[in-house]
C-alpha cells in the first residue's frame, strides 16, 4: 500500500526528470513522451523482461502509462517554473530510486529467486530507467559518473533481503530500508559522495 | 492477406534505408546486414518482448530475417544508384510506417489487450526499428527530431481502433486506416509539418 | 563439459575486457561492474529473451554473475600490469567468441529451432555482448568496425551445423569448430583481416 503511493510519487517524478532531459536535447512532444515513459517505467521493465515475468506492469495497468505521458506534457507547460522545484525533484528522485529498488526485489523474492537475483533486480528496477534515458538521448550514462545512486540501491536491497533473513518482520523492514536509503541518497548528495573511479589509459590509438 | 503484401514491401524498404545508415557510418558488410535486420524487424521484436508474445515472428518465419539480409547486400551493390530512387523511398518507408502500425496494433488486440496498449503496441512496431538503428549508429534519434512520424503512428493507430470500436467492418476500416495515414505521413514530408519542439535550458552545467 | 569450462575462463575474460573499457571511460566502479555483467552475459541474454528461453542462464547460476563483478574488481586492482597481458586477452577473447557461438547454437537446436536462427543465435551470443557495451559506452560499436571478429563467428556456427548435418559425431564437430574458428580469429588478428567497408555518402546535409 505504502509502496504503491510511492510507485506512484515516483513514476510521475520520475517521468518529469526524463521530459526534462528530452527538452534538453530539443526533442519533439513525442520524444518527450517517450523518454518520460521510458526513464519512469523502464528500470522495471528490463526487469521482468530479464526474469520473464510477464504482463509488464504498464500492459497490466495501463493507467500507469497514461499517467507519465500527462506528467511529460505537464513538464512542458509548467518548464519556466522548474528551476525552482529542483531541489524538490531531487528528493523525489531520492523517494523513487529507493521505492523501484524495494519493489524490485518483493518481485524477485516472489518469484522464488535468491538474494543475488534478488539485490540486482531491486539494483536494476532502481536505475535502469535513466540508464536507458541516457543512452537514447546519447550520453554517457550519469549514473556511472554522479554521486552515489547505483550504490544506493544496492545497499537499500542488501539492508532489506538482509533484514529479512533476519527476521524482521515485512513491513517494518520496508519501512526502515525506505528510510535509510533515502537518508543515504540524501546525504550522498549534500556531502557529493562519490564511488571511486577507475580511469585507465592504454597506449591503443 | 494485403497487409502481409505490404509487411514483406515494408520490410525489405527498411532494411534498405538502414542499410545506407551503416553505410554513412562506414560499416563493415556485418554491420550493414545487421543494421539492415534491426531496422525491418526492431520495432515488431520490441513489441512481442515487451508482450511476452512468442515466438517472434522472424523466429517463426527465418524467411523474413534471409529477405532483409539479402536486400541490404543489394542496397551495398546498387549504392551508386539509390540517389535516384530517394522519393521512391520516402514513399515505401511511409507504407512501411503505416502497415506496421496496424500490425502492431492487430497483434496486441488479438492478444486481448485494451486500446491503450494496441495503440502503444502500433507506435512501437511503426517507429522502434529506426530508434535503435540510431542508437546503434550512435546518432539522436531521428524519430524526435523531425517532420511527424510517430505521431502518424499515433494518429493510424487511434483512427483504426475508434473505427473498429464504431463498428466499421475489420477489411475496410484496415484500408481506411492505411490510405489516411499514408496520406497524412506524405503531406507532413511535403510541407514539413513539425511537431512543437519542448527546449529546455538550464544552468546545471 | 568442455564447453563449461570454455565459458567460464571466457565470461571471466569478457568481463575483464568490459572493465577496461569503462576505466577509459573514467566509470566509477559500479558502471565497471555493469559495464563487465553485460559485455559478459549480455549476448546470451540477448538470444534468451529474444528466443524466450527461461529463465536466462545468469538467474538460474547467480554463480557467474558473481564471478564477473568478482572479474572486474579484480581488473581494477590489477589495472597497471594489464598492458603486459593484452596479447593473453586477444587469445582468451578469441576463445570465448567460439565457445559463445556454439553455445548459441545448441540452445537454439535444443529448443528445435533450424539451422537459420541456430546460426543467428551463434552470432548473437558470441558478439552482442561487446555490442551492448559500446552502445551503454557510447561509442558506435567496434565489431562494425575492425577486423573480422562476427565473420569469425558465422563461420564457426555455419561449420558446426553443417558438420551436424553431414552426421559428423557431437563432440568431433565442437572440438573441430572450436579449434577452426579460433585459428581463423587469430589468422584475422594477425594479418589485419577485415570485412569490405560499405562506404556511402549522399548530399543529404
Amino acid at each position: 500500500m505504502l509502496l504503491t503511493t510511492l510507485y506512484i510519487i515516483a513514476i510521475t517524478a520520475e517521468a518529469m526528470t526524463g521530459a526534462l532531459s528530452a527538452g534538453r536535447r530539443h526533442m519533439d512532444w513525442f520524444g518527450v513522451a517517450l523518454i518520460a515513459v521510458v526513464t519512469a517505467l523502464g528500470g522495471g521493465s528490463v526487469r521482468d523482461v530479464l526474469l520473464g515475468n510477464y504482463p509488464l506492469t504498464w500492459v497490466k495497468h495501463p493507467e500507469y502509462l497514461v499517467l507519465c505521458i500527462v506528467a511529460a506534457m505537464l513538464t512542458i507547460v509548467i518548464a519556466p517554473l522548474m528551476k525552482h522545484f529542483k531541489s524538490l525533484f531531487l528528493v523525489l528522485d531520492a523517494v523513487g530510486l529507493v521505492a523501484f529498488t524495494l519493489i524490485g526485489c518483493k518481485v524477485a523474492i516472489s518469484l522464488g529467486h535468491g538474494v543475488v537475483i534478488a539485490s540486482v533486480c531491486g539494483v536494476i528496477t532502481g536505475v535502469f530507467g535513466g540508464i536507458i534515458r541516457d543512452t537514447l538521448c546519447n550520453d554517457v550514462p550519469l549514473v556511472f559518473q554522479r554521486e552515489l545512486y547505483a550504490s544506493v540501491a544496492l545497499v537499500t536491497a542488501v539492508a532489506y533481503l538482509a533484514g529479512r533473513q533476519l527476521g524482521v518482520g515485512e513491513s517494518q523492514m520496508v519501512l526502515l530500508a525506505l528510510f535509510a536509503g533515502f537518508l543515504f541518497r540524501l546525504l550522498a548528495m549534500r556531502n557529493h559522495w562519490e564511488m571511486p573511479k577507475f580511469i585507465y589509459q592504454d597506449d591503443v590509438h
